[in-house]
C-alpha cells in the first residue's frame, strides 16, 4: 500500500492534515439502525451476541454499508473484559448492565491470561470484518478505560460513580491492585485485537468526569500510560486514540502525559482547546453533540460547519462527542457524513 | 466598620490575598449535622421547612455554632423559585425533588413579580440570620442558575439532563423564553435577598456539565450575565460568586465573560487553572472533593495542604467542589476548617 492509499483515519492519526477529515461515529453500529434491531432480535442475550463473531461482524459492517464512514469499530462491549476475568455480568432489558459482587482481586489477577483467550471471539470478529472491509477503510479495536471498568465492577451497575470515587479514597491500595489487573488484561486484550486486524485502538474512559486532579492522575493517566507502554512492549504499533470523556480542562494534562497518538474530545470541549492540542502536534477526534445529531435541522448543519472550520486546519477525525443515540434518525447521520466526505473544506 | 474588620469572605471577593483564606462549605447546613436531623424531623414537608424562617434560620446557624466558618449560606433550595412561579414541586422522601408538568411559559412570565413575594420567607430567614450572626462572619444568599432550574422544570426531576439538552435543540425559542423568565425572577429574588441581609450572592449552576460550547454560551453565560446586570441595575452591589459546576475547560470562558466577582471551582478543576484565574484578578473558591472530606484520613490532610499551597497566594475562599454529603463525619469537617483558620499558610 502506498503512503497515500493508506486509510484516511490512519493518516490523520499519524498527524497529517488532510483535504477533508476522516469520519466515523461512536455507536455507529447499534440501535439507531433498523437492520441492527432486526439482527439483534435473533439472539436472546446481549453478551452472547457480542461473543458471536458472525453476528458481531455483521453489526460492525452494517453502518459501513449504509454510510461512507472511514472507519469501522468492532462491535463489542467494555464489560466483556470483567466478565472474562470472572465477575458476573449481565444485561437486563431496558436497565443497562448489571454485575455481580466484585471478586477478590487476587482471584481476578489469576484470570488475566485466561481472560484474553475468553475474548477470542472479538478477535475472530475483527478478522472477519477486516477481510470484508475495503482497504481504504480502517478498522478500530477498543477497550474500556480501567477506571471506567472498575467503577462498574465496584458499583455493580451504571451510576453516578460516587461509590467508586469513595472507594478510591478509602481503599487506595485495593483500587490500585484492581487497576493493575485491568491494565494488564486490557493491554493483552488490545494486543490480541491488533493481531486480529485492528489498525487503531481506542480507550474509552467514559467516566473520567468529576475526578480531582490527583485522582485523575492516579486512576486515568497512570493506567492509560501503562497500557500503551505494555502494548508497545508487545511489538504492536497500532495508533491509540485516548478518550477521557468528561475530563474537562484535564484533557490537556492527559494529552501531554499519555503516549496516545490522538485524543478524542467530548461534547463540551471548547474549539480553542482542540486547536491548542493540534498546535502541539496532537490529532483530535470529535465532538458533535449526539443530541444535536438526533435533533437535526439547521442548527445541526451550522454546527457541522463550525467544527469543520475550527478543526480541519489540523489533524482531525470528525466524530461525535458521545455515542449515536438509539432515537437518532438515519437520515441525520447520512446527511452529516455526506457533508464531511463531500469536499475539501474552505477554512 | 473599618476596612480590615470587613468579613474575610468579602475581602477575598474584593480581590484581596489574605494571610489565610476564608472558609465555608457548600451544604454545611443539613443532613451531616445531627442537630439538623433533629430540627428537620419537626416539619413534615421539606418545602414548608424552607419557608419557615424560624426553622430555616436555625438550620443556617447550626454549622456556625459548631465550626469556625467565615460565612453562612441561607438555608433554602433552588427549586423554591419554580414553585413560586407556579410549577408544582415536591420532595418525595429518599427520592429527591419531583416537579409537575411545565406550565406554559407565558403563564410563568405572569408570575414573575408575585414569585418574589412568595419567596419572602427566604428574606425573613436572611434578616434573622444576619441579626444573629457575628459581624465578622458573612451571610451568603443564592439561587439556582437558570439552566439548572430549567432542566428540573423540563425533566420533572433530577436526571442526566438529556431531555433538557434535547429540548435546547428542538425548542430553542421556547427554551430562551423560559430562561428569560428565570433570569428576571432570579434577579428579583437575589435583589430581595441582598436587601434582606445577604452580603454576597451565589449562582449555583449545578448542571453546567456536558454542554457544547455554543449551548453553554447560550444557556449559562448569557443568562448569568443578564442576572448580574439586572441586580446591578437595581442598585445592589453585593459581590457574585458564579458556580458553573462541571463546566470543565469552559470555566475560563465563563470567568472572562460573566461579570461575577469570583468563580467557584468544582472538584475537577486543575490547580493550574485556578492559578490562571487568580493571575487574571479573579478570586476563586473551592475545591476539596466532598468524598475525600467524607473519607477522611491522611489523604484528606495532604489534599488540604495541597490546595492551600496552590491557591492561598491569591484571592481564595476555601470550600468543597460540591456539597457536604449526609454521611460526612462532623469531625472531618471540623478538622479541615480548624486547619484552614489556624494560621497563615507558608507558600
Amino acid at each position: 500500500m502506498t503512503e497515500t492509499s493508506q486509510p484516511l483515519l490512519l493518516r490523520a492519526l499519524a498527524g497529517e492534515t488532510l483535504a477533508r477529515p476522516p469520519v466515523w461515529f461512536m455507536r455507529q453500529a447499534g440501535r439507531s439502525l433498523p437492520e441492527y434491531r432486526e439482527l439483534r432480535s435473533r439472539a436472546v442475550d446481549f453478551i452472547a451476541f457480542c461473543h458471536n463473531p458472525e453476528m458481531a461482524a455483521e453489526a460492525t459492517l452494517q453502518p459501513m454499508r449504509r454510510f461512507p464512514m472511514d472507519a469501522a469499530i468492532v462491535f463489542a462491549d467494555i464489560l466483556l473484559l470483567p466478565r472474562a476475568l470472572g465477575q458476573d455480568v449481565w444485561f437486563a432489558a431496558g436497565e443497562g448492565p448489571r454485575l455481580g459482587p466484585l471478586p477478590p482481586v487476587e482471584r481476578l489477577a489469576d484470570e488475566i491470561e485466561a481472560s484474553t483467550r475468553r475474548l477470542s471471539a472479538v478477535g475472530e470478529t475483527l478478522s472477519r470484518v477486516r477481510a470484508a472491509l475495503e482497504p481504504e477503510r480502517a478498522l478500530i479495536g477498543f477497550a474500556g478505560g480501567p477506571w471506567t471498568v472498575a467503577t462498574y465492577m465496584i458499583e455493580g451497575r451504571g451510576s453516578d460513580r460516587s461509590r467508586a470515587r469513595a472507594f478510591a479514597y478509602r481503599e487506595p491500595e485495593l483500587l490500585d491492585r484492581l487497576l493493575d489487573v485491568l491494565v494488564d488484561s486490557t493491554a493483552r486484550y488490545l494486543v490480541m485485537q491488533a493481531r486480529s486486524g485492528a489498525q487503531a485502538l481506542k480507550l474509552f474512559e467514559s467516566w473520567a468526569e468529576g475526578l480531582a486532579e490527583d485522582v485523575f492522575e492516579r486512576v486515568v493517566i497512570r493506567p492509560h500510560r501503562a497500557i500503551v507502554e505494555k502494548v508497545r512492549a508487545a511489538g504492536v504499533d497500532a495508533p491509540f486514540i485516548g478518550f477521557p470523556r468528561g475530563a474537562g480542562a484535564l484533557v490537556e494534562t492527559y494529552a501531554a502525559a499519555v503516549p496516545v497518538q490522538a485524543v478524542a474530545l467530548d461534547t463540551q470541549a471548547p474549539l480553542a482547546l482542540g486547536r491548542r492540542l493540534q498546535a502541539r502536534g496532537m490529532p483530535i477526534q470529535g465532538a458533535l453533540d449526539n443530541l444535536l445529531l438526533q435533533a437535526g435541522g439547521p442548527g445541526l448543519d451550522a454546527r457541522v460547519e463550525t467544527l469543520l472550520a475550527a478543526w480541519s486546519g489540523g489533524p482531525y477525525i470528525f466524530n461525535l462527542g458521545h455515542g449515536v443515540t438509539p432515537d437518532t434518525p438515519v437520515e441525520h447521520i447520512d446527511r452529516v457524513v455526506q457533508r464531511v466526505v463531500r469536499e475539501a473544506v474552505s477554512v
